[in-house]
């Protein structure tokens, strides 16, 4: 079957045609090196597949045909922002954050060259005009978790109209009151900008619905505990980021399916690696696609990924929505709740999340923990002195790594992974 | 007279007396070279020279002496702790802030390499016991200005115990709310530490002891709008840095009497660099003491710093509290609402401090803005930008550094200072 020409779509975006099909095929490239190239993976992974081919094309036409319907499409950076509310005004919610080398000297014109990968890509993706998914936005909403992202967005409201919420910086009473009122401000706006009320109703609709995704996930984690692994650590990010982009009730449907065969797997004891591969969690900063470079390193030296405490990862999806309001306010509560349970590493203290990173190395079996920061994340990395003092005292192995999306220091980050999976190994045969 | 010797009070602070005496020597030094060299300095500037040859001497002394005498030590490293509440019980307050290049190995043991040096500086001065400040205070407090600090404090808390205050990141009512709420938090934590009740009387006393001391430097501001100029910018950075330190009222009576000596200048058109010397203002980062490096090499090359939008300088001593209040609750609203007008980078938006550049930009008849980031200092770095666009827009030149406390970029800060001053000094030909 011929692959359909997107081509006068991307344009009527105003789409950068001739360097976006030079990052097709880039991406294209990648992605066949880094998860076509992989064995023994499961069938239910041909949908994501699908899915990462058509990221531009068919989910961008699925957006344009639901803004044709008078559906709003909501751009986010963050998982603090709920699309349950944004679900409730009949929007499509899509995450902005980026993960390539994109733009990055235009970035570069309007941002200082110390500030996070992730911060440059998104900005550079806008200024090359390359992102079709930000060009399809009717708002998109910003927030304060970091002093990079708060201040970018004031750079790039002059791009594309920012709408930003503010996070608080501790979960105090009156911190999470000034939490609570920010989920009333944005739900009125996304009222004012879909012109749809969001009720009782709707809201518990949404709630249902983003809850059924996370437990699609819940699922998939759950699966990634059973030696050997069922899937690799690289397909279960992916499954992670697409999860931002995707159809929710498509995706959780194909999920639950990718982890019915994953049961069967486990079942049959089947893994994508050897039994005593060494098993990894990742815990950090967000990967966001096609941010796969860590991950690649990790596992094509023999590990497995099990798991990661990351946004797109388990920290995004661990909590659900407490599904027992009734009213409006009594749901927007829940939501305001649920999302400030969120261990980022702007909040201060910290110490849940210090707990879970433990909690985790111990349920998903590890055998060492790589902590990933992007270079420049001030919050991660600081913390991860705080991550590194917990494991410790668990005697369990650290590789800490701070990168950013270029491919300039893989071959030393090569070097260091293996050092840290031999030593790994070694300690095995000692235990 | 010879010199008292403090060993045994900086012993018994559990000071490295060796790598202490190297430090005295070498900030002796730099003060000679920086501020002693200068020509034609107001007499009333040997107070200041007196205050920092005494600054871990006489000073810790009085410190010592007020404890004894059942005072408490508060160390805060930000303008936005309110400094009247801390006097009001009593307490005496002392700026933990730190400008050198001190203790950086130390400090990279547990942070970042790429953390601002401002932070790093107070974490190293404290790992390598260094600073008798800290160590004479009973309660410290941080504040979660920026990632950096926020993070690092959580450090910090665990070399010397850190009471936190939330600042909100928008100057919306919900936001000073939380603020608001802040404000009691510290209130009740001081009168804990302190022992002592915070009353009316007693903050209306603070109060008016405080903004005494903003009107002096008020004063001595508007003096410098003189042409030429009757002090040196770095003579005035040395004010705006004593006052986090020496004792308030004496501080308000000598930079009174500075400026009585000053209005004599100004009358007399006495200045300290000839008239036509390029009067620039510096805007950014605070510089804490002993951090001189840009204004020294900015002022050798024959410019004058006429003011600093900066929390060292007008930034932190711009508004004066309400003094109308009666009741404890009604000065305390008075206290918060002053110290969140503060324009701090940490803000989203900020366009206050834009506003602020360019009136303090025409106030003071400068002929360009330095616009002074320490290296990793994400919110104004990024921030630099908004200011950029403000400064072309009134066509007022801008110089942006960005630098550390190492002297290593100084050859190279020389070159680009000179090459500014030059085409400053061509534009005032041409026009």
């Amino acid at each position: 079957m011929k692959k359909k020409d997107y081509t006068p779509m991307w344009k009527g975006l105003g789409i950068d045609i001739e360097a976006h099909n030079g990052l097709l095929k880039f991406l294209g490239k990648a992605y066949a090196d880094i998860y076509l190239s992989q064995e023994n993976r499961p069938k239910g992974m041909e949908y994501l597949d699908f899915v990462i081919t058509e990221i531009h094309g068919l989910r961008i036409e699925e957006l344009l045909e639901a803004k044709k319907g008078g559906r709003k499409v909501i751009g986010t950076f963050c998982l603090y922002v709920p699309e349950e509310i944004i679900l409730a005004a009949g929007g499509v919610c899509v995450g902005l954050c980026a993960g390539a080398d994109i733009g990055t000297s235009q970035a570069e014109q309007v941002l200082p060259r110390n500030t996070c990968a992730l911060i440059k890509s998104f900005v550079g993706y806008k200024l090359a005009r390359l992102c079709p998914y930000v060009e399809a936005c009717d708002l998109v909403i910003g927030e304060t978790t970091c002093d990079g992202k708060k201040k970018a967005y004031e750079i790039f409201n002059d791009l594309k109209p920012t709408f930003v919420m503010e996070l608080p910086q501790t979960k105090s009473t009156a911190a999470r009151a000034l939490w609570r009122s920010e989920i009333d401000r944005l739900t009125a706006k996304i009222e004012e900008v879909t012109g749809k009320e969001i009720t009782a109703d709707s809201l518990r609709g949404a709630v249902n619905l983003v809850n059924a995704k996370r437990k699609a996930l819940h699922r998939l984690s759950a699966l990634r505990r059973a030696k050997p692994s069922p899937i690799s650590g690289r397909d279960a990010l992916l499954v992670n980021q697409i999860q931002f982009y995707d159809d929710p009730v498509r995706f959780t449907e194909k999920i639950n399916s990718l982890c019915d065969e994953l049961e069967e797997r486990v079942k049959g004891a089947i893994g994508v690696t050897p039994a005593d591969a060494p098993r990894i969690l990742v815990s950090g900063c967000p990967m966001a696609a096609p941010n796969w470079k860590v991950p690649f390193i990790i596992e094509k030296n023999g590990a497995v990924i099990v798991a990661e405490e990351s946004c797109v990862g388990e920290r995004g999806i661990r909590n659900l929505v407490d599904e027992e309001g009734s009213t409006r306010e009594e749901i927007l509560d829940r939501i305001a709740d649920r999302y400030i349970q969120i261990d980022c590493a702007c909040f201060t203290p910290n110490a849940e999340r210090l707990d879970h990173v433990l909690e985790m190395a111990r349920d998903y079996g590890v055998d060492g923990v790589v902590h990933y920061a992007i270079q420049f994340c001030t919050p991660y990395a600081i913390e991860a002195h705080k991550v590194a003092k917990a494991l410790e005292g668990e005697d369990i192995p650290l590789l800490k790594i701070e990168t950013d999306y270029s491919v300039e220091d893989v071959a030393q980050l090569e070097t260091r992974v293996e050092a840290f999976l031999e030593m790994l190994k070694d300690r095995r045969k000692q235990q």
